[in-house]
Formats: structure tokens, C-alpha cells, sequence
């Protein structure tokens, strides 16, 4: 895979004048109205670099907008347009009516309108431009995380990497597990909730896509400040805890889960939150000064997660 | 090609109660403010499909941008933002500088600031979305058309298409006509011009990229009108004129300039507009109550453009 923050920031980056902010965030926003930015995003899934050809087509619709929806919840907005661009081999109708038909599931579960895009002949790829609204005051940049704030996590991590380990190489593991990881990788549940609420309690917050540590790097490298992070607090299935397979959690990528930095004082409130509006939310670290991030295990030492085979199921 | 128009709007046409204006125009249009409106729109561009794969990167990097802004240009709005997501087989980075010069001096020309968007392994593959502004009151529909409407385009025609017929088969033709030819099809030019000035001469337009004779049908299909066209007041190259290579301007596409409709009464005005902003201006018909289109040659009868072979160019 290529290296997209790089080739994306080094060339395409220009300095922008009119917008309040551009590449280099999980979206960009511009100016709504005095009080609201529109936070937009694009995305691309690619056939055998995102998903595989006998992906079954209704969970691809889904899929495809809703790590767009992730991209807008992470900037503290709520999704509200989006435009779908399809390149198809063929013109295979019952197939794009199945994608049509998990895509609108999604539209329809986080309010989302399709309002344009085009369909073209082309090696199989999904492109979606998303447009959300946020307020202004209360948008969550990657940039914006304090030293000292608590480190957030919602749901749970891991299970989607468990499910492409496995479709790549069977192994032994409970068939109801497997098939929920199955159904995690290919139909991701971003949270549905009003971000204009949630994003009011923290400070910065970006959607886990590349896995933990990767895009945790990523605020740590906006916000030039470091991370503890306590391995027994990462929310996880009691299979992956059991079996040590930490990797899934802290580099499997594709959970589009939040991970969320807020001030101390927070606390209370987003432990309220979660509860009154069923987000499972986990407290899982504090930034630090460091630059780094520390995985600190329960005897306090620190797990050496760059070493390749620390777990079985690292590559 | 997927006759795209009919698999979007059969499957992904939903009635959208927000927005002015979704699915089945050049762009969809949602409130800016009591007086604008922001237009939205996204291209995709495939190997094979759209372009060679020895198209030079720079131009196609312009051509990227340039077919994108003309979906905006024909709505009546002037291009302000684009999000760019390409798919690379790999990262050629020689490549992806050349294409993102083109794509740069096509921004710069057009004012429009790039945003965001993403690069991802894959076929390679360009998708654009772009986003203008433009007045609520002079915004142009395809399906705003009304009878006995003037018929305007701008530019000239068949250009590109004869680039194209040259490159996939060479044919005797001046040098210098084929160098312009293939410098249309690649690094196309719509007007550059200040839309909200221009649109209120207006009552409807199209961006030409099927070509006049089918893009000129959406227009008729969203007015529930017909049209004449003069067949000697098409503007093309004299080369396609002396040879009667008309199926390159009817049916050759690419162009990427506009076909507008006006009332009689703005006609003195577009003429003026057109000397005034040099923007070259043909009249070339007016709407017909018929429903359907004829192509009125310079002896009173029709072109029966729909049979094959009707000149050696067409298909």
C-alpha cells in the first residue's frame, strides 16, 4: 500500500487561504455559516487493495459509505450528503442493485442523502465524497490534543483484522467468533450518535482505520505530544485477550471506531454520555510528552509492539 | 460504455427532500444562503475507459480538473473547492508530479483550491469531486429550456473527437489541424469566465462531453421540448467543414463546451457579453415544440444524422 499521507501531503499540499482547514485531517472544513463548518471527505475502496473480489456486494455498499460517515464523525460532524462515484467492469445489474441496497441501509441508519456521483466502466472501485455539518467551536482536529488529556476509545478493537487474518489463513478459532469478525470487517458500525453532543466533551478525536498505534501517530504527530497506553483498558473480544493477539488491536486497522482525546474534567460526563446514549466508550490512556506512544502492560512494563512476532498473529 | 444515466437514476435516484436539486443534472445543488447556492459534482476518469495509458500525466492532470469545472460552468457556477482521490498501481512519483502540475495550473486557472481527497493502490483512476458557487436566481437547469429559446454553444467543435479518431486510426489530415486536435481531447478548455455574469443572459445549460446530438437529448428529455439546428452555423474547424466529418461535432463528445439556451430578448446581450469577455458565442438553433432534434442543413433539408455512414467518420 502506498504511503498516502506522504505522496498526498508532499504533493498536493498548497496552502490554502479561504478554507479553515485542508488535507492533512481526516476531512477538511469550510465555512457553513457563522456558528457551523461543512466538513467534507473522499474515499476510495479498490478491488484487491480494499476488498476482495467475492466480497458479497450488499455488505460493500455498506462498507463504502460508511467509512465516509467514520471520516465526518471523527472531525466531530454529522454526516449529511454524499455523492457516489462507481467504476464497474460490466453492467451487472443484480450486483449493483445488492450494492445499492446495503448503501442505502447505510445512508438511511446515519441520515445520509445521495445527491450525485456518476457510474462508469473501469477496474471495480467505490469513490464517495461526504459532506457533514459541525459546529465550529466544538470541531475535533488531530491537532488538538492536550497534553494530559484522557485517551478514548469507542466499541470495540480488533475484531475486523481478526476477520482478514482469517479469511487469508484459516486458524483455530470459536465459529461464532469468526463470524462476527467476518461481519466487523465487512460491515463496520461507526457509532450513531449526535456528534454535535459528543464532540462538546473532547478536544481532538480521529477514526481508527489503520489500525491504533498508526493513526494514534498520526495526532501525536499533529499535536507534538506522546501517549500512554494501558493494554489491559484497550477494549477487546476475550479471544483476542486471551490468545495475546494484541497485534490485531494495535495495528489491524479497519475497527472505524473513534479514538478520542478529552481534559481530565471530562470524565464524569462522558461516562454519563455513554451510558445514556449506549456508546461503549473506554478509557485507555493519557497523552504525554513523550512523542511516543508507550503500550504499558498490567505489571508496568512496556510492551515491545515494533518487534516483529511479539505476537503470533503479528506479521 | 454503461449508459450511466439510466443505471443512476434507475437504482440511485431517490427522492431527496433537503436539497434543491439531486440526481440527473451536470450537479446537485444545496442552500449556501438566501441568495446562493453551493453546486456539487464528482468525475471519474478510468484507464482505458476515459483515457490511454500513454496519455502524457500533465494533461491528464488539467483534463481531470477541466472536466470536473465544466459540470460546474454549465450550472451556471463558479468552481471554488475539489477533494481529488486517485487509485496508482504504484507510486510513481515522476508520474504523480507531473499529474499534480497539470492539475495545479488547471486550479490556478479555474480558482479552484484543492481540499482533500486520497491515494490508494490500484487501477489507475482519477475521481474528482468539485464544488462551485452560483445565484439561486440565474442557476442553470437542463430542464429550465423553453420554447423558442435561442440555441447557443461556445467554442468550437468535433475537435477533440477528431483527436481522438486519429489516434486510434490514423487518416490523411494537416499536421498542425491533428497536433490541435489531440492538444483538445487532452487538455480540454472550457470557458473562463465569471458564471454569475454570464448565466443571467440564460434560461438553461449543458456541459458537452457525449457530444452535441445526446447531450442536447438530456435537455430536450428535461424540458419535454425539440429542437433545430443549423447545421451551417455549428462551429467546427474548417478541415471538418471541407470534409463533412459533421459526426465528430453531432456525436464526437469531449468537447467540454457549453450548449446554452436564452430567450430571443437576451440575443443582443450575448453578443455583447461575447465580444466583451472574448468568449466565442455561436447561435445554433432554437428549442421546437417536436421532441425531437433536427439537423437542418444550408438547402432546407434534414441531416439524417442517424444512419450509419451518413460521412466516412462516423461510426
Amino acid at each position: 500500500m502506498l504511503k498516502e499521507f506522504e505522496i498526498i501531503e508532499k504533493i498536493f499540499k498548497k496552502t490554502s487561504s479561504s478554507i479553515f482547514l485542508g488535507i492533512g485531517d481526516d476531512a477538511a472544513l469550510f465555512q457553513k455559516n457563522k456558528k457551523e463548518f461543512w466538513v467534507i471527505s473522499q474515499d476510495t475502496l479498490n478491488i484487491d487493495t480494499h476488498f476482495l473480489s467475492n466480497t458479497d456486494p450488499e455488505n460493500l455498499g455498506w462498507k463504502s459509505l460508511a467509512v465516509n460517515v467514520s471520516d465526518i464523525l471523527s472531525m466531530g460532524g454529522n454526516p449529511r450528503y454524499a455523492l457516489l462515484s462507481m467504476s464497474v467492469p460490466s453492467a451487472n445489474q443484480v450486483w449493483i442493485k445488492k450494492f445499492s441496497n446495503g448503501f442505502f441501509k447505510c445512508a438511511k441508519n446515519y441520515g445520509v442523502e445521495l445527491i450525485g456521483g456518476d457510474t462508469t466502466k473501469g477496474s471495480l472501485s467505490i469513490s464517495i465524497c461526504i459532506l457533514g455539518e459541525a459546529l465550529q467551536k466544538n470541531v475535533l482536529l488531530r491537532s488538538n490534543a492536550k497534553l494530559n488529556d484522557d485517551i478514548w476509545v469507542t466499541g470495540e478493537l480488533g475484531l475486523a483484522a481478526l476477520g482478514l487474518k482469517y479469511i487469508k489463513k484459516k486458524f483455530d478459532a470459536p465459529k461464532v467468533l469468526i463470524k462476527n469478525a467476518i461481519k466487523a470487517l465487512e460491515k463496520p458500525q461507526p457509532i450513531d450518535v449526535d456528534m454535535k453532543k459528543l464532540a462538546k466533551l473532547f478536544n481532538s478525536a480521529i477514526d481508527l482505520s489503520d489500525g491504533l498505534v498508526p493513526d494514534l501517530n498520526h495526532v501525536l504527530n499533529k499535536s507534538a505530544l506522546g501517549a500512554d497506553i494501558f493494554l489491559e483498558s484497550l477494549p477487546m473480544p476475550k479471544w483476542i485477550r486471551e490468545n495475546k493477539a494484541y497485534s490485531l488491536v494495535l495495528k489491524g486497522g479497519d475497527d472505524y471506531q473513534l479514538l478520542l482525546t478529552a481534559p481530565k474534567s471530562s470524565y464524569k460526563k462522558i461516562i454519563e454520555f455513554s451510558i445514556v446514549n449506549q456508546i461503549k466508550m473506554s478509557h485507555i490512556g493519557a497523552m504525554t510528552k513523550t512523542k511516543k506512544i508507550a503500550i504499558i502492560k498490567s505489571d508496568g512494563r512496556l510492551l515491545n509492539y515494533k518487534e516483529k512476532g511479539y505476537d503470533h498473529f503479528a506479521e
